[in-house]
């Protein structure tokens, strides 16, 4: 199996893992200290599924250390397959999570005069977490074709 | 190159060509007939990328047609790349559009009581026409598959 940018087991696929991680973390993080978050279905699904790509980008990172530290080559098919299913499913909820946030954020934002009207609501901090939260798409979007790639020209 | 379900140039495949046109295009006649939806971002958004999702199936659909009448077969490398090229870009914007919309319409109808306050609104039409134009995703998700199934197992 080829060695490219972002595999798996490399110190850049360790790279790509900790933004990923990083960036859903901070996603999470920016959402969690913004007023009235928890009165918005979409909000609290990024938060969901930010969480369930920060475990899974961890996990991978972890895994990416262990093996750079005992030498352990990671391509085999049946392990990059794993990685392969698990990076286009967390990819699709993220990039879901980040887009109906970004939906109800341009409402408050600039469909209604929402933000303007309530100045005590932290619209600024629910841009921040879904830009963060796209950013992560397209860490876990870049990984994602990087195993398809390596699974496919093995 | 191995013809599966969905195969361009296959009685399936234009199956799913005309789902996906056919659902785009109704996610797109129901919410033009929704009042008020032009002052929502996400909607004028799900009508554009439908849109444009309706002309692609539409024109894959048609060289279906052509394929089947003149007997010509589609398995080639390049036409199937640029298949799974314009398919994914354009499932992902549909992915896009009907989770922003889902968004905004979860955000209207459970997270406010904004269709109770305002039943001139029509919420009925927003979730019908965001319930098509996830249907119009998983069709298309579908096609993509294939095509890159087909692709890579050339």
């Amino acid at each position: 199996m080829k060695v490219v940018f972002g595999s798996p087991g490399t110190w850049s696929g360790l790279l790509l893992r900790t933004g990923q991680w990083v960036f859903a973390g901070a996603s999470i993080g920016v959402m969690l200290s913004a007023f009235g978050f928890s009165n918005y279905t979409a909000f609290c699904y990024l938060i969901a599924s930010m969480g369930l790509q920060a475990l899974w980008s961890l996990g991978l990172a972890c895994l990416d250390i262990y093996a750079l530290r005992v030498k352990r080559d990671l391509h085999n098919p049946l392990l990059v397959s794993l990685f392969v299913v698990g990076d286009w499913v967390t990819a699709a909820l993220s990039l879901a999570a980040a887009c109906s946030s970004a939906g109800v954020t341009v409402l408050f934002a600039r469909d209604t005069d929402f933000c303007k009207a309530y100045p005590q609501f932290s619209c600024g901090r629910y841009q921040i977490s879904t830009t963060m939260a796209f950013i992560t798409w397209l860490l876990v979007a870049t990984s994602s074709l990087v195993m398809f790639w390596i699974l496919t020209s093995a």
